[in-house]
């Protein structure tokens, strides 16, 4: 497969927000999404977000959303918020270009560690991190209050 | 109790790191932090961080620390970090205003949510929030990879 890996430009920001929307899906909460391919542009053109794609014959089958961030602990970070390869591109090797593209593009940008969190029963991806010798934390538990 | 809440300024900063020092040994992890006072005013000057402070008699004893960062499902989102009142300060309310700031402010800059994270063995923190009617989600896990 003749995967090409590169950042996201403009043109790319409505299939980003269509890849979000599948990983959603894939987790059972479509309704959760409140943003559309609109916002996604105007919060891309503002720097709220950078985009690392795989693309395959011209088309983008595979993204990850990300940004630098801070940890009190550890400085400054690189978040990652969503990672997405199309269900019919799967094992085949793209999620690891885009982790590897990433984690290079992180220390690029001087980030002291790269941060994400994984559902619970989301098997495929829990191996795909270990894998690749990431460290799992079960003790910290997310909260939230929305204005919304 | 007179207590003063307001925007952190560089002169603050200093206190700052000593406080997030605070909450890691309560959390039994000293030795994770690595960042420096002088690390963390730079990197307020670069505004990688927000603070808000609760001044008592002319004394830090608390602060959140935060960001605006990002949510694919909902938008622009608000990330608390950190936040500490000192021992000797707690059970006096001023964590109460200090979150009260902090949802004020949050909203202020546009955030659609206001995220952050607890320990699952915080008892006190945990009820805290229960109270504040904030949402606990405990499906998630933490997944990093460390490049220092």
């Amino acid at each position: 497969m003749n995967i090409l890996i590169r950042k996201a430009e403009e043109k790319d920001i409505a299939t980003v927000h269509d890849l979000v929307v599948e990983l959603a899906v894939y987790e059972n909460a479509r309704e959760a999404v409140i943003t559309s391919p609109e916002e996604y542009l105007q919060d891309f053109k503002d720097g709220l977000f950078q985009v690392i794609v795989a693309e395959y014959e011209g088309e983008v089958i595979g993204m990850v959303l990300f940004y630098i961030t801070y940890s009190t602990w550890k400085g400054k970070m690189m978040y990652l918020d969503d990672f997405v390869v199309r269900e019919a591109h799967r094992r085949s090797g793209v999620g690891q270009l885009l982790y590897d593209a990433l984690v290079k593009e992180s220390q690029t940008q001087g980030a002291r560690l790269l941060k994400w969190q994984v559902l619970d029963w989301n098997e495929p991806a829990i191996h795909f991190y270990k894998k690749n010798n990431a460290i799992i934390e079960k003790e910290w538990w997310n909260v939230k209050v929305m204005f919304c």
